[in-house]
């Protein structure tokens, strides 16, 4: 497997359309479409929300069948619209789906932005015949851009591999900075890939890789309602089937996802710190998670990495109300191997040496519950002034 | 029933103390005696995080007990201590019950401050001369003060009620602005009353009580290692037993409850709102609770709430992740009546009425959904950058 540079033009086959439609502000990329040249097998994984987006909806209803695109608005989240916002969505995937000459159900919708506004309907049907023409292999970078909302950077990640005797590729690119919690964790990523995969299994190694990557991440604890993570494979027919290809596949699969989950964290809203929650020895792995969760949005936990305060007793607080199993005097706490709590007791810890490593942007707290073998990983960040500001000024 | 002025000067027969011992700091009251003049029925109720601090395991051992009395100390949490921190606890206790003349059972213990450190024992111990000798039924206001630790005001309430023709009194203290969630929903709270109440009765109904009151608040969502709740009932043998008295006992102790919880949300760390949540027809009562908790604990929301930001689609988002029932074509959202979602579909709202409305420091948000008759209240704050400040900056 190799990583490569850029995102989503690294991978054949596939065309990306981004466009100022003026949507909520006069003047950004806020439309894009993604489509394929030939018909795709697509999974997803969806909010769990129960208060989900009329693109969600639409997405859980033609997941399953033939997919040939992918129409993506920013800056309204077409959510709490009622059965005004679910009725938008269809006749804008039907109007790109009757210009290209496709099944209106081959077209897939994810939203971003605001809850609770209709879309600007007649903007956006107005918009499809430029955003089509638009088409290019070589606008991911544009689209990478035009899904942004609070995000501060473009998120994108690329790797090749190889099995078969073939070069495979998969891309992908993400947006996300705020409303990000560890059940699905990131409002939007898309990813395409030329490797051809039957829908079961598709679906089942992207399952699985979200788990392991974009569902490990939180900013701050909040389930969007348009979460949408999608990815697209070629329904050649012929499939790449053997355990050896399916796992270099899920391996290059899960490198792409992770680059995108820990962009995501690096950029988090207001973020100074990217840190690691490692949970080790917990009675069971989902206690570990548990722990891992407790910990990664705990408010008081992430004030205190913003202030580079070596506070490990609201790191034990938090892994305390977690729910998950524990014994104070099994319980040990350290940050990037300096002990500060060894079974139950407070370490002589060298105060010096963690005050350095508190000022980094990325290091690694350590939770060891001493009690089995359960572990999980949850990448957070800090709060920070600028979380606040971000946040108390979104809306008007 | 009728409030009064200050807080537990106002019951007879109890005295109490409050000294500068250095615990953590040179010069601030920090280390507190309540004492009763004749034995107590006690019920307390304590933090459910697994992680408890070595005076909670203390006063879960003793609270059944024949009660005289509670040391208090703040700046220190004594929590992470180990066994050593379990044993500091009991000299402690034991000391002050020798120089009393007093069981040492009889002592319960409570205390704040920073996590891992363990008490300076020497020094509290020689203070305990000074201590026993400030005694004085006037001091009340002295403790109030000398439990605080982020709080900006003391918080004392009292009461007085008849029952079977005598007047009697509730009066109660609390301190607590961060580390506030709404399982076990403030740090310390200490009630004495003059009503002699049995031990089953007054266990019973202090927990409900707590429950209605200091359960129903969150500034930050983190439930401590150190929450108690105590109240003192002299045990004169013969107790207020019959349902109209126990019924305006439970009134009086409610309305002391309820005031020290919206003190606490008033000074909850940094927040300059204070906002009821009040969720209605939900499919259950625990439906509501769910909904009510994960509104008033969404970061988002609560930022929103600090930018007088009218976004209501992140309440709507947070009762969707709530876990609790929803259909998004029977939820409707209001701010002080100003309706802003109406089954599902968004209102043409006021925005400059509600403009005014949000810049108050006080509000309600209505969360209906329209499924049951389930009902749940919970006070909650703002996030501001007072409170990012505040607890960046706490333990070095």
């Amino acid at each position: 497997m190799k990583h490569l540079d850029g995102g989503l033009e690294n991978v054949k086959g596939f065309s990306y359309s981004s466009i100022k439609c003026g949507i909520r502000y006069a003047d950004r990329l806020d439309y894009s479409l993604i489509l394929s040249d030939t018909m795709c097998n697509a999974a997803g994984v969806f909010t769990t929300n129960r208060m989900t987006a009329a693109p969600v909806k639409l997405c859980r209803e033609r997941i399953n069948g033939s997919i040939r695109g992918i129409l993506v608005n920013a800056t309204n989240a077409n959510a709490c619209t009622g059965a005004e916002g679910f009725t938008n969505s269809k006749i804008l995937t039907a109007d790109v789906a009757k210009r290209l000459n496709l099944a209106e159900e081959s077209i897939l919708m994810a939203s971003t932005g605001i809850i609770g506004r209709q879309l600007p309907l007649d903007k956006m049907l107005e918009s499809h015949g430029k955003l089509i023409t638009n088409l290019s292999g070589e606008n991911g970078p544009l689209l990478a851009q035009a899904i942004m909302t609070t995000d501060t950077v473009p998120k994108q990640a690329a790797v090749s591999f190889t099995c078969g005797g073939r070069e495979y590729r998969i891309a992908g690119t993400a947006k996300g900075s705020g409303m990000i919690a560890p059940r699905m964790a990131t409002l939007l990523a898309f990813l395409v890939t030329d490797a051809p995969v039957d829908r079961e299994n598709l679906e089942k190694i992207f399952r699985a890789a979200v788990n392991k990557t974009l569902n490990s991440i939180t900013i701050d604890g909040d389930t969007s309602t348009n979460d949408t993570a999608i990815i697209l494979s070629p329904d050649t027919g012929k499939y790449i089937q053997d355990a050896d290809s399916l796992s270099a596949f899920t391996e290059a699969l899960e490198a792409v996802l992770m680059k995108l989950a820990e962009m995501l964290v690096q950029d988090g809203e207001g973020a100074t710190k990217s840190v690691k929650i490692h949970v080790i020895n917990a009675a069971t792995d989902d206690d570990a998670m548990l722990i891992a969760r407790a910990v990664g949005q705990s408010l008081l936990v992430k004030t205190a990495f913003f202030g580079n305060d070596p506070n490990w007793g609201r790191i034990a607080c938090a892994a305390g109300y977690s729910g998950a199993a524990l014994e104070e005097e099994n319980l040990s706490i350290s940050i990037e191997n300096i002990p500060l709590l060894v079974n139950g007791i407070p370490a002589e810890a060298d105060y010096s040496q963690l005050e350095k490593v508190l000022k980094n942007r990325n290091y690694t707290v350590t939770v060891d519950m001493g009690l089995g073998s359960g572990d999980a990983i949850m990448l957070t960040t800090d709060i920070s002034y600028d979380y606040v500001k971000i946040n108390a000024q979104y809306s008007t």
